[in-house]
């Protein structure tokens, strides 16, 4: 089961099974959550603190802390009824009309 | 298309297409993107920088900001090769050995 | 009035009378600070974000942002009751314990 | 020694002695720097992720993570060559100006 067959309800279901088995969700206020989403993110940054190099690019690590981060984004959809592809689509058409391909080729 | 039709290499290949369309990868060293998904993440936590209440969670914002996120952790994901249905799977079984349910619930 | 003239407590005094002022110490429970040193730490990050360069740190807008995490340190520091001066000495003693400077020269 | 007797500048002068004898300097590039505020300052905020309590406060690590913060706001001020103190001072003069106390009495 890769990225090319899992859908995120898929894996916003196994998340949401995590949590219930251990009873969790009290403890998802949206304000813990968006903290927790920063925190893990900063824990991933710290990979490359020092250095942008190759080394740090092939720690087994990063793909876990990455992986934190999602999970905390997949339970704040959930707290906030979010359908997260849909925010994506959405954000994407809207970086669309604001960063047109032709102007913004090669910069910001 | 909703969450539970998008697989997360639907919009991984959205997400790799705008980029494309700008040559915006040059940018995305993993050291910039991992850097880019803490200030997305803070700028999702400033909603509830005063306050959990739920005027900050109706705001339609927070979707928008929550992309952010999302989307920077699909051009990371694409940057370092890191499959992020398989990431997400391992890291919870890795949380279900290290916190079994029965032990855990309701605690850290 | 320079940093050579000017005592951390001088600068706690200013940040504190801002806040009573406002009455705005009601706000600044240790969560809420914690998390506005993150947020204010990003927005300086940002200035970093795809760039390294002279352009960036030419900016006056970023004194502006460290000011901004540096005000929130000493918010937290007054909620905490935190001697800041100390702490940094501390922490400066515990790290030249940890690294001692012959091992750790060039490298970390 | 407490923060009534000891300037920023004493500080700045301590943490640039500790840089100067591992030879770090060359490490503090302002992108970097300016990551490891984040990231340090996302250190603290772990200390508030699940609460607000007063364990979370009593506890010595919370001195030592804003310490950590504080170290690098000063390396970032002696990179950039940014006066602490007047950048404060300003800072608050536009807040002053932008949030008068007597219509921001108590709210945002």
């Amino acid at each position: 089961m890769s990225d090319a067959e899992t859908t995120l309800q898929d894996l916003r279901a196994r998340v949401q099974q995590f949590n219930d088995e251990r009873d969790w969700h009290q403890f998802h206020t949206p304000k813990n959550v968006a903290a927790s989403i920063v925190i893990e993110a900063a824990e991933l940054l710290e990979h490359f603190q020092w250095t942008d190099g190759p080394a740090a690019e092939q720690s087994p690590q990063i793909a876990e802390e990455l992986a934190d981060v999602f999970i905390y984004c997949l339970v704040l959809a959930d707290a906030l009824e979010i359908d997260l592809s849909q925010a994506v689509r959405q954000k994407l058409a809207r970086n669309n009309a604001r960063y047109p391909a032709e102007e913004y080729r090669g910069r910001f």
